[in-house]
């Protein structure tokens, strides 16, 4: 097992990952650009080094600073958390060629399933549904051709976006030139990729992905699914597990399906496979996340396996240590997105200095998060804040303990979404799981 | 269901009760003794009673006053957390002259098991091993007579006592009358009543309890065994789930004889069964308690089971909502009580006010307490602060899981034993499992 670990990145995650480390006993090596100085997850590590100022590019995304506070400090291996250079295959290449071990996949998966439309090809042939479109990258014309065959409602979709990004949905015929066009130079300005391909638009379906796991001796396991549909502008704000969508032989055919394409990219490392799951009950492989996932403790809640430490072990060239059919699912977990965010105001970031800090506790309750009371959270990154995690015997428990939890959460000094998660809760339409991917849409 | 509980308690315990009310969808009422206007558990209940002075028995320990509370607020029931009026049966029968529901067993089963004499007999009827001794209170006449056959070192022990209260170990023949006679004064003192047993002495035996739920129904059911070895003074200070002593052979004996008693008492709502469990693998019926226990938490992370809110159901009049079968034991739990005491200093209570507070998060941690930061701890109740609780997959990464969270632990202005259960945890005995109730004994 390693000796010590270096974190690329910061906030809840940065921690989620030390804690992981701790609990194998291994020495952590925290780094911060000059505005997280106070950070808690500098605080929480062994050591830490600045590598640069605030603005990203210069600091959390900056490959070569990274490598260099790793070799400094002694580290053998670096945990990229999620966001920054998570999936990008240079910098898991770069730590490779400085003798660091990447804690994640490998730069070849990274960079297959991270082409979009490569990732959607790889699914045909492994016997994935995917959502019908073009199987790769197209010229307008090809576009336009295609288009007839898929039908309107259509989308165009940058093959090098991700997580909703680059993402342009087209009513019908007359649009269809134009949008293209326009498609083209945004994701050529966005991802330094104009490729695009088309793919059908799917009316309320929901957002199913299936966690899982694969080692360096051949073995992929899933850990169920995640029902991810609670949206605002293609971004999570609540994650559950299990999906209430699923009936028991539903989740068995789409956790095959994931494995079975994990397996035919040669994946290791902890992974995501995203599907959309239309009215009709039929799924389609939307795209996978190389990386741990913001909503990953709901996956932890319901199997008990902790999967960052699962990452490190794998990392470290250690075989996974369960089989499938000895992880079970038990109970219902529900995660809430915690960002400082304004949800009276558009959900307006709202940094600022966290005054007061009570967090929820007793049974069944989790919360992974960064904070202390006055720290002041700088405006440069992400709003994510805080998760509150909670698990119960069956989805009505967990519900109530969500409300219970989220009335005993208080965050003062700034606005969070907290309040945003407490109306949802008594919304009819959430209790019942009665919702979808646009489920938000026009509501928020 | 009840619209409001009354919580006839304090302290941690009081906001775990008030937080299944919550999550039950139940309006809560606090009671407080002057001493406890800015406690925790006031700020957390839906309204909230002063019955008296700081000194218990004119306030948590006054019958009249939280009777009256309770008819004045409306409350239909009333939980009394442990301690305190918790296995009182003049309170569990004021309550019900009041038209009040107990949460928690009748005052008959309270009574019952509450004379341990009369419990042990009640054991030996059901065929439940209890410790070679008198079956019954006898006479100093008859206690030196029955010392012979029990054989030497033995244990005088008051049929009113509880919790490691009430006992005297005698060596030798020559000690045990004058011993019987003060164990008689002492105990009269003590409980109002000088009734004694005879016990053998047993050499280093485990501590493992059973907990058991019963309702109105005739349905009674085990959840497993918590081991509870580690004790100062027999005083609890670290509780574990499972027992590492136990093998799925003794496992079941010892669960389904603590199911055979309890049915035999009659028991309803939650209780547990102690039992003492020798070198050989024999174990042995002590007592019972008929209350939630501290140390309920650790099976609550190893079932599922909402232990509070099941005492609520059942009192309700609802049936148990599990089978035996469907209940399950998943991975390992351990309690560490965090006490605001010195472990320094002899563990001399350290009350005083905290001045920062900063817990433990991430995965597999629960926290239940009744801190804030600014708050006063009085010096006049039990010293009980907070409850750390941590779950992992095997008891490997419960305790790597511990270490974590105690090094995250952080209560600044008084002492607590939260060093001392760092000690524990890089004890090779305790790594190992290998300990037993004497096992602190002359250590700390």
């Amino acid at each position: 097992m390693f000796r010590k670990v270096l974190v690329a990145n910061r906030g809840e995650i940065a921690v989620r990952v030390m804690r992981a480390c701790r609990e194998l006993g291994i020495a952590t090596v925290a780094v911060y650009s000059e505005a997280d100085a106070t950070a808690l997850h500098v605080r929480y590590a062994d050591e830490a080094r600045c590598i640069g100022p605030a603005v990203a590019t210069r600091s959390y995304l900056n490959i070569e600073a990274l490598v260099q506070a790793a070799r400094e400090t002694g580290a053998e291996a670096v945990h990229p958390g999620y966001g920054f250079l998570a999936e990008n295959a240079a910098f898991a290449r770069a730590c490779r060629e400085a003798g660091l071990v990447f804690i994640g996949p490998s730069p070849e998966a990274i960079e297959l399933m991270g082409d979009k439309a490569a990732a959607r090809t790889l699914a045909r042939e492994a016997g994935v549904p995917v959502v019908p479109g073009t199987p790769d990258k197209v010229s307008t014309e090809e576009a336009l051709a295609a288009a007839e065959e898929i039908g309107f409602p259509l989308m165009v979709k940058a093959a090098a976006g991700g997580g909703g990004r680059g993402i342009r949905v087209v009513e019908c015929r007359e649009e269809l030139a134009g949008a293209v066009a326009i498609a083209a130079q945004e994701a050529q300005a966005a991802f330094g990729d104009g490729a695009l391909y088309l793919e059908r638009y799917l009316s309320r379906p929901r957002h199913i992905e299936v966690q899982v796991l694969g080692d360096e001796h051949g073995n992929v396991l899933h850990l169920f699914e995640r029902e991810c549909s609670i949206q605002r502008r293609r971004q999570k704000l609540l994650e559950e597990a299990p999906s209430p969508a699923l009936t028991p032989e539903l989740r068995e055919q789409i956790c095959a399906a994931a494995v079975r394409l994990a397996r035919a990219a040669g994946y290791t490392s902890a992974g995501t496979l995203e599907f959309l799951l239309d009215q009709e009950g039929q799924f389609y492989f939307l795209e996978m996340n190389t990386r741990i996932q913001v909503e990953h403790p709901v996956t932890e809640l319901v199997t008990g396996v902790d999967l960052v430490k699962e990452q490190i072990r794998v990392a470290a060239g250690e075989p996974l240590r369960w089989q499938q059919e000895e992880l079970e699912l038990r109970g219902h977990a529900i995660e809430f997105r915690i960002n400082a965010e304004d949800p009276e105001m558009g959900f307006f970031p709202s940094p600022g200095v966290v005054e007061a800090l009570e967090l929820p506790g007793g049974p069944g309750v989790r919360v992974d998060h960064a904070l202390y009371a006055g720290y002041e959270i700088p405006p440069y990154y992400d709003s994510l804040i805080a998760k509150l995690i909670v698990w119960g015997v069956d989805r009505e428990e967990a519900l109530a303990r969500g409300r219970r939890a989220l009335a005993e959460l208080r965050i003062e000094g700034i606005a969070t979404t907290a309040p945003f998660h407490r109306r949802l809760l008594g919304d009819p339409a959430v209790i019942a799981a009665d919702y979808h991917v646009q489920f938000l849409d026009g509501r928020v």
